[in-house]
């Protein structure tokens, strides 16, 4: 298909007045586009908050009550204080709340703060043309207020039809980015506004940032010719990556790509450290279970049952764990902690905690097999690491006691406690803290530049990792906040060590 | 003043139709019930969740939408299903979500239901009239429950204007327990309730079980003839136990009391473990900032502070503590916690935590050189640690940015986020665990036993703590919930040791 | 008897020139002074470091080899570079060395420098006749020194045969100290040199300082008219307080004593903090073990047991723990360890720990049960908590494969890895920290000082604890080894406390 | 130079009767195998317990007293129970008491010897003719006699000429190893040793595992004819990997290698693990310094700094980090440690430990400026770390007070404690676990077993690391020491994750 039966195939309504529904040239596009079918990938836990681009994300609400004024945005004319429109949100009245929440998330980002400064004499991305897709939140306004200042016109989408923070938007809005985006967006409206971010008179993107990958498979389907003028992509969810390696695979990936997920620190920090403070906020704002003393059971011990477990253990309760690779196993031995089978300990258990990335890991045969009051949930990377389909049946009753907590109820009367349905319990019940997201924004922010000033041939049409120097350029601008003080090599140590003094540091083998 | 001067004095209007203003005698003792003189003594958290009666309560939230209804209680006629109107709630029509209510909290604190099961055949109580007085929530509903099991006929009122839980002080009535307690009473409700509780035709209390002391209080000064021939009180708070010591040393106390609040088990659950588990629930809760790394300075090391430290540290927070008493500041260091003066540190810190009891512990003068950002709470007994009445000025703008969270605004942008306004954070923004309120709950049921069925002359007037062995007790009956199996003694290490086989184990002195 | 019989009774030699047996006057006396009958009551640690005075005592070796003179040093005449003979010790000339070693020691002991220090002026012993005995180490040495700088005139000897660093001795000897102490003393000289402590010419005791009451006892029956004149005595160790507590519930006790064992910091240190140290040291060096991953049962859950567990859980050992007391079983819980009966477990441990106190924790069935290369060791206080004598069978095959390690080897070729023959493993196979030594010592000097200098009528004649302030005390001068600061209460904030500014800071009850 | 050109160069004497020298062909022969120069270059902690094959060697100290017998073993005729006299040790007749230490070793090390039971069936290397150079202690033993369980001929000689146990090297040779070892060789001995083992009438080594490369290196340089028919080479020490990858580099390594160093059990095990026990162990046996509250700074975050740093904070020590890489440095924050400069803390510092790896990172100025009483030692790999030589000046005074413990003394007294002179404390100064020991020979086993049978063109002349399979599989033999049961994936299970159910589990990069 090429560029002129695209066009005419795919009609989106190009003014925010008239809405009219996205309209797909035949059935299958719509099936492509409407099933998000690539998404249930994900080995490890992405930023990308919640799995899929349609499941609810309650943990960053709305600040203000947005709930009296039904009309959809696509049907408002709404023009900022600069007198544009191009942009739809929720309300552009909102702005001003919107912007003190940048600002406080601006607090808790300084390397992002930090960057704009030492980068902007440069403008390192004067000239790049940025289509971004990504949850839009006070955390990656900043982001994105950042590439502006860097240089970049940026257009901007929600890559989630719920985690939109409206005043959020607004300010945006407010502030010269053209962003489409609101909170409870139809799947229709979804799409709606990926096209309205690139599909632009004048205006030809030729960076991507995407959370996902919905952005760049619709640029990739539905505008080829701008895809291939496309300098680089840079993808930050294990979805995104998995669809980005596959079109590698396939060899129609003409565009160089970087793959922000697998980058040493936020993997440490998405997963070690977040789920080791997560597991216990999550758990408490749920259930408000004490924790001194609880049988624990852990399934995995990966990066994200490491930090659960640490976390448990040392707030007093008593873990074991299941594992499948004797290594990781090894580990938790010498960690302090019995490894099990499921099946073994079941019983006795307080707590269940899934975090394999597997399938099928709860079954209901363990489910049975739990004592009155077990608590159940996942911190895993998608919701079917619990077979929560096998409770639901009829001799079982569900009895919704709180939002995301169920007691599912025996007919002996025995109550299991499920969290959030099985899904991310991290992501439903919790929050994720504005460092975290600041090292995963600086990350983003650093491989565009990278791959917008890269000198021809640096990059082929493949998918590539953060060079080690710039995932230690990142941790290094974090170290502020901590009061860090780095030693540098001296000049002989340099040389002993056949080190460049500022670095890499370490062979890229190296497993921190 | 005899009893027929204060039914005189204090004509409280026996019926719930006719709402009065409950009138006082005089002036003096109007003064002496409106104003809660004594609630500030307290060197210790109590169960008593907020410190005085009519502090806001916002942890226990109700689970229904009762703001539909505006009536006051006192104007309701309600009548439960057996016939019953002796009692006084918001809407009798919500006692069955109130009883799953306490159904879930029974699954926690079988304690009690296992002391039901082992006092039943002897109903210990069996003759025991208890005017109870402490909050109104689904926990201390299983606490009433079982006195009743145990033979006791029960009246009931609560001690905070905010805390009862609706829904299950109807639960509570609709099951024959005479409760007079709604959420949101006003002062004069409060005073009302407490009478209604004890005065009552044909019913004389001969026990009192008191959180806070205002109950005893209304008997003792309103009701002597009353009071002197009750056979016992149970009193957990602080500030009640305060009371009656001073009633004791004026030579006043003509009952013998047990001052629950200082039992070991309380205290230790009260202190060290719940405060090692709610320090981080809320703060998250609040502020959800990563624990990771940030610097704290935790000021006192008492239980509470030894608890909030732990949990810090163990999260990979870089902690220090404040110490005005050698013997702890020798435990800090032991612990790994540099000790040092608030004032050479304060400007490094990321978050200030008071856990003393004392005054002014965080001045003005500390709050000005705190950097921007830094959060600063309070966990120790009063909201005089932290000397808010000093950020009260005109330079400073306050910005409510959530819930029980406040931006203090410095001229130059420095923002400190103050949380719950310096009260309790605990009880503020984190909820008490059931197993926690179970300890509380079954000491109170045995030291009523204990002073209900002790023989003449064991007890004196004065205030005792519970005997050691009936600590153990209660230890002894929570041990369950861990599937804790306790060794026993054999006759010849009994002898060996000196002890008895059944208790108590340690000598008084002990400081476990 | 009176003084008169005892003198004729009772002919210690007063030389160190011609040995003689010490000579009983009866078989009574001998065997009173040959039993150490009442040595076995100990129920917690004491830094006496083993438990009867003729134990082996391995940790402080001497450092110098002296194995190659054989003379007795009673048969020996010696004299110091001051040109006094009244000592005896080993050999005069390693006094240098030993020189060397006490000024190491005071390196770690600023607490008593800086004592010496602050008291210097006012010679707070001035005129005080101390006749000690203790360990004679490095340590000791040092209090000893602290004493004479203080005032006081001191003549000293060894509590246990087999502890005194010869060198130190020395040092003390050339120094001008009256020390009579050897390593590798016979029971016979042990009781000379205790005679010859006491019973000097133109000299007569007003104080003691015991470790044991070996001394005291001796003064006691041998002298009672200088034990009526002693102004006070202090005694740190368990037996010792115990024969104090019998001597004063049979009306006996007419001088006032000083039970230093049981203070707060003296409790900690040597119990929680020393043992949390020394199990991990101790199984070090006895067994090269790796602790990550091992199965590790703790018996008892005091003070000891608490050091035990957290020592081991921290570096990755898997413990649980066994009770007799409900309360310390539910902090146990709390502190995440199962609470278990010996029985259950101990097939699948590799490691089991007594730390109760009692006796016959670990029977003979109990041995037979554990699995191939089970260690067994004791941290409690006496040799009785695992039965070792059920081992002494003709069936089992011991083999000594280190010192303080036997394997003991069942007929079928399990080996039960059995430490310092269920003696203390802390005082076998690892040493005291001088720090910790330096608290006794300076609660041993301080409660001198107190005796010594109390006006007529504030002690009776009764066994005392030191008083809180001077604990708090104690720790203060030990808080610089930490650069630890410690905060003053305003005048305002020990109002609102209730409290002195200068201490005590806090009820006699409480419990740390 | 070929096999006779080497023959008549170099004529190492065959017999152990008549001793001679190893003769050199030329000087820089000679040079080169008597510097040992390559030895320097290791970046980690390697099994290969001293750095050079002439370091002392502590730890694993010979068992029975040999001292009295001065003859050189080379001059000694000695035959064993089956009448071979082809090997060469201390004494044969100590057999016995090395058998006895072999078992031992045996519990602890149950991988190989169910490595044994698995592989005997088929003998995997049966055929194989093993030349071995590696420490001979009790575990190295339980590797060869693995081995030859397989089906392997072979002879052995010491790598390090202070760690062979006679004992040891007697039970080999008496079971009918050909083992050339003793403790105390001279250098000549040395070369003269490996030469016996591979240069024998009708033997021709076939395989080679190595410790440190020099029986690599003689092979390769003394019978290059034979090192061309050898299918493969075993190293496990960073020295000998480094000379291989530099063979590999000038194109002469005709023989496929195997790494095992850096095999992930083998490091996780060697650094982090086992440097948090060590750590403790050797700071306690030098110094007896009691851990909590001293202040620590740590230099190195990588897998040994984590496991100092690890364990000294569970005692209760504050702790501090220098680190050159920011990644590194973000993980200590977020552990909890402050990341600071040396020069800025030193002066506070109770101990000063490094682990980096690099050279002159603690220098003289920083040890001008230590206080009095602070401890240094190294962890890292080599003995550059601390500028001990900067030490050695005419106003400092050296002071040895224990083995391995100096100190140094500045003009105003000032005393400096370091320990090992800046050699690995953790080999210095404690042990090595046998069960660390028993991973790194089950990889051995398991690499040898790999490269003999590996089908041709598997391996090419190159240095690999060990398949993950097989480290898993070194791992998974190892879980029953810890009772660890592992999960096994469901088939369903296994597709989904994309994963065979017999590993390998993990992606090459995967960090652990």
């Amino acid at each position: 298909m090429n560029v002129g039966e695209l066009s005419a195939a795919f009609t989106a309504v190009p003014t925010h007045k008239s809405v009219k529904k996205i309209q797909f040239a035949n059935q299958e596009d719509k099936q492509e586009f409407s099933k998000f079918p690539t998404k249930t990938g994900r080995r490890s836990l992405s930023r990308s908050i919640s799995q899929s681009s349609t499941d609810s994300y309650s943990s960053a609400a709305s600040y203000t009550d947005s709930s009296d004024d039904e009309t959809s945005p696509r049907e408002k004319s709404q023009v900022n204080s600069k007198g544009s429109s191009d942009f739809c949100v929720k309300n552009i009245k909102q702005a001003e709340f919107g912007r003190r929440e940048i600002e406080i998330a601006e607090q808790d980002m300084s390397a992002l703060i930090s960057l704009r400064k030492r980068a902007q004499g440069e403008k390192p991305l004067a000239g790049a043309k940025v289509a971004g897709c990504t949850h839009i939140t006070a955390q990656t306004a900043v982001l994105i207020e950042t590439l502006v200042a860097l240089g970049a016109q940026c257009r901007w989408t929600a890559c989630n039809i719920y985690s939109t923070q409206n005043e959020v938007a607004a300010a945006l809005a407010e502030s010269g980015v053209s962003v489409f985006a609101w909170k409870g967006e139809s799947e229709d409206d979804f799409w709606w506004c990926i096209d309205r971010c690139v599909n632009m008179d004048g205006w030809q993107a030729n960076m991507i940032l995407d959370d996902g990958g919905d952005l760049t498979h619709w640029v990739y389907k539905k505008y080829p010719s701008v895809f291939k003028k496309v300098r680089g992509i840079v993808e930050e969810s294990v979805t995104g990556v998995h669809r980005l390696y596959q079109l590698s695979k396939a060899g129609k990936l003409c565009v160089p790509a970087m793959n922000v997920n697998d980058s040493v620190t936020k993997q440490k920090f998405d997963n070690l450290y977040c789920c080791r403070e997560s597991i216990l906020d999550g758990l408490k704002r749920t259930t408000d279970v004490m924790f001194g003393g609880k049988q624990v059971v852990v399934c995995g011990y990966g990066e994200v049952g490491k930090g659960c477990c640490s976390a448990l253990k040392a707030l007093g309760a008593i873990v074991c764990v299941t594992e499948i690779d004797p290594i990781c196993a090894l580990q938790a031995c010498m960690d302090g902690f019995r490894v099990v089978k499921l099946n073994e300990v079941v019983r006795q258990m307080d707590m269940v905690i899934t975090c394999t990335g597997n399938k099928n890991v709860v079954t209901r045969e363990h489910l049975d097999r739990m004592k009155n009051g077990c608590i159940v949930c996942n911190m895993g990377h998608s919701n079917t690491e619990i077979d929560v389909a096998s409770l639901r049946t009829p001799e079982l009753t569900w009895e919704r006691v709180r939002s995301q907590v169920d007691h599912v109820i025996w007919p002996d009367g025995k109550r299991v406690i499920l969290l959030a349905e099985g899904r991310l319990l991290n992501l439903s019940c919790s929050t994720v803290p504005s460092f975290v997201l600041s090292i995963t924004a600086t990350t983003q922010a650093l491989a565009l530049i990278e791959l917008y000033n890269a000198p021809e041939g640096r990059y082929k049409q493949d998918v590539y990792l953060l060079p080690k120097k710039m995932d230690e350029y990142v941790a290094s601008l974090h170290l502020p906040n901590f009061d860090a003080h780095l030693t540098e090599l001296s000049d002989e140590q340099a040389k002993y060590m056949g080190l460049n003094k500022n670095g890499p540091f370490k062979p890229n083998y190296y497993r921190y």
